[in-house]
Order: C-alpha cells, then structure tokens, then sequence
C-alpha cells in the first residue's frame, strides 16, 4: 500500500471515522499540513451522502495534532440539488485540533478558459532534485526547485520577493486524486524563511484550496509531476499569506490555493 | 444610523444572533453576498468570548438567502491562549443557508514587510465615478475605476484577462471596520463578465479573507478610499475563482481575499 493511502484510512467509528497519524507524514512537530488537509477532505469524500467532486475546501489548524489517534466528524451542513456544503472537525481527546468545511458539487459542461497560465518551464528530469531532508514528509515528496529554494545559508540575508516554482509530485509516484492534490497545495516551504533567511518558528493555521481538475483531468494527470508555484502577499504582525496555482505537467491547471501561516518573530 | 450598521445588526435571540436582510443591500435575487458576508463576521467579533481581532474568514454561500429574518450560530471550536476557531451557521426556516470558519487572534508586534504592493495608481478624485446602477446594493459602494470595468456591451466579445482595479468606499463614506472591509471583499463583479461580456447567471459559493490590517491600520484608513484589485483564475465546468487584494488610499495592504462562484453556461 501506498503510504500516502494508508495515512489518509478512515475507518467507520461511533461518532465518526477513526484514523490515525502517519510516521510518514511526521513533520518537525506532529503530522505535515498536508495530510491532515487531505484527511480532512478524504472524510468527505468517503461519506455515503456525499454528492459530486470538492470545488471549495479550506482546513484550519486549529491545534498541534498529536501522534495517535484522531476522530473526523464530516457533516453535510447543506444539501442542494447537485451541491453540497460540508463542515467537518477533526477530534482528539475530546478537543478540536481542525476544523474545515468544502463544497462539493457535481460539475457540468460550460464554457471554460483558464486564465493563470503555467509559466514556462524547463522539462522535469533537467532539474535537480532537492536532497535535503530532515523530516519524514520531505521524503514523500521528490521536489525540483526552478526558483525559489530556501535558502542555503540562514544568515538574515533573505530577499524583497518569495516566489518560488518547482516541479512535485508523490514518492514513489501515485496517481493524482483528489486527497493527494490537496496534500500537494501544502508542499511549500513556508515563504517567510525566504524572506528572512532566518528560522522562524511558525506554523499553517489555514489552507484554502479551489479545485479546477475535473475527475478526468486528474485522471491524465496520472502520477506525472505537478508544476507549483506560490508567492508571499502579506506579512506581519505574527502572521503571512501566499496565493499559489497548481498545474499538471501537461499544463492544465488543477488547483489554486492560498494560506496563511502563524510566525513568532 | 448607517446602512451598514443597520444591515449587520443582530439580536440576541434564544438559539444565536437574530438578524434581518437590509434591502439597502439588495442584490438581483437576495441580499449581496459581502453584506452576508459581513453579518457572518461580525457574530463571531460580538460574541462575549471572542479572543483577538479576525485574521483568516472563510464564508461559504450554502444557498439563497430569502428576505427576512436569519439566526446565526457562531461558536468557538477550538480556544487557545491567544488564538480562537470559529464555525458559524446561519439559517433560515431551520436550514443552514451559509456556514463559516474564522480565525480570531491577539496580534503580536513582529517583524513585517508585505510584499503585495499597491500598483500605481491615479488618485480617487481624478478616476470617474461608475453611474451604472440597477440593485441597491451598487448604490452603498462608491466605485471609481482604473481598469478592468464590466463590458458597456453585452456582444460576448470578451477579453482574454479580467484583472480589474478600482477605488472604492462605502457611499456614503463610514470609518472602515471588520466588518466593512469583510463586505468590501465582495465587491468585484464577476471575472466572468468580463472574460465571456455575457450575463451569464452566477453566484459567489465560497469566499475566503486574510486580514493583514490591525486595528490601528484600519482606523487610519478611516473612511478614505481602498484599491481593490481581482483577478481571474481558472474557469471551467461551471466554477472559476479569482484572487483579489485591498490597499488603504495610503497603500497599506489591508486584505487578500479569493473566491470562487459557479456560473450556468
């Protein structure tokens, strides 16, 4: 089994679905981002009342979650004709650690143009792979920075800009779902660090992530890389955001994305 | 009493907050979306238990809201030492026709440097004010715009970029809030307008704002003008989103917001 689908396995509970945090996923301080979003969502995902494909889904990190046991609590707060609107929180020890709610809808054929272009890109396997690690879930992931790595030295030196573009997907390679995508909006390296060159102590406390990829686009999307990008907005009084886009490596665009992170200095 | 006063003012009540549409907010059908919106938020910062000023909001547009009477339901999810989670309902006849999440927290002076920065722009009284009107909602906005305007002529020719940028306040003028930038938000005409220059019937699902501004940067902005800028994103079966910023006259970023809205055709 795919560790990303053994992280993200829900299992039918009293009062909801029992999962449990994944050692492949630990992050520097509990579990990464990414897979507690992607639980979240999967949640919905799995329900038995549940109506089409997530549009809309934020998550907010609303405590460290603990290595252990979680319980999710997915409800359908409002069910229309072909859309539904969920909420869901995630409970440990009694105590809410995420809270999150999604659109989901069945989508219909319309008129279509997207508008965030992929930025041009030299191929995939002509740039190098990051090799620094540190934590497990940098593991799951075989990134390929174009620009905007972190940088090498924390020396204070930072920069005025915090764009940074890399070619990403899944390690081993696992083909794209919906849970996996949003686990992929989280695979950026916080943007202040660029900006400062320094280690700031900081944490997401909420991702929102706008699905575009119909079914069949993740379907082509396959286990090929994902062009992603994102960009720093704001910064200040103990909390940035940035706005970022996610394209498969055929150029459609998947999902766009935005959070805001806490930071302590 | 302002409009807007008027229009996010709620009751205690037996189950939440009682609140009433305000038809000085009309939109085609219901009441505009930002002053929802606003009356979402604004349960949240009444509430006796709230801890801090709002930093990430997300609404999410569940169904219609019908004229009349509403209740909200804000409740804190998770209470931290200076960080707050918010779930918030609002319903109508005993349905949930909006739901949101916020995040409340005590700002801490850190080090800042918003990377957003406002784009030149020709100022307020030099840009000509928009007269087109039709719902009541256009009349509670000032609207001066530097680009990006909805087609004159509805001959879906269309443009291949629907960035918009306009100054905008609250008409008549009110000493910015919360609340009033959370409407302010809203106040982009859908991206699809422009792109298609068809009246496709629409409707915002989802909406997300990170406040940037403390509460002294919003008191300075006073009642002054916002640049508000959006941007279009990805559009395609049935869903597209656009990202949007808001700067202060002086050019202070006050908000980043996002939001996605279904479309017919």
């Amino acid at each position: 089994m795919h560790p990303f689908d053994d992280a993200i396995a829900l299992q039918p509970a009293a009062d909801g679905l029992a999962g449990r945090t994944s050692t492949a996923y630990a992050n520097f301080i509990g579990p990464y981002g990414g897979i507690t979003a992607a639980q979240c969502l999967h949640a919905v995902l799995q329900h038995p009342d549940r109506i089409g494909e997530p549009v809309a889904f934020t998550v907010n990190f609303a405590a460290a979650v603990a290595d252990g046991d979680f319980l999710l609590r997915p409800r359908p707060a409002r069910t229309n004709r072909s859309t539904q609107h969920w909420i869901v929180e995630m409970v440990q020890g009694g105590e809410v650690v995420a809270t999150a709610t999604a659109l989901t809808a069945v989508r219909r054929p319309t008129w279509g143009g997207h508008e965030a272009h992929m930025p041009e890109a030299k191929p995939a396997p002509e740039v190098p792979r990051v090799t620094r690690r540190g934590v497990a879930w940098l593991e799951r992931y075989e990134m390929r920075f174009l620009l905007g790595m972190i940088p090498r030295d924390w020396d204070g030196s930072g920069t005025q800009e915090s764009l940074s573009r890399l070619w990403v997907r899944d390690d081993p390679p696992r083909p794209l779902d919906f849970p996996s995508l949003a686990a992929l909006c989280d695979v950026f390296f916080p943007r202040i660090w660029l900006r400062r060159a320094l280690q700031t102590p900081l944490g997401t406390v909420s991702m929102t992530i706008y699905f575009h990829a119909t079914a069949a686009e993740l379907q082509a999307a396959g286990a090929g890389f994902l062009l992603a990008q994102a960009r720093g907005q704001g910064f200040g009084g103990g909390y940035f955001d940035h706005a970022g886009q996610l394209w498969s490596e055929s150029g459609t665009l998947l999902a766009t994305t935005h959070q805001v992170m806490y930071y302590k200095e």
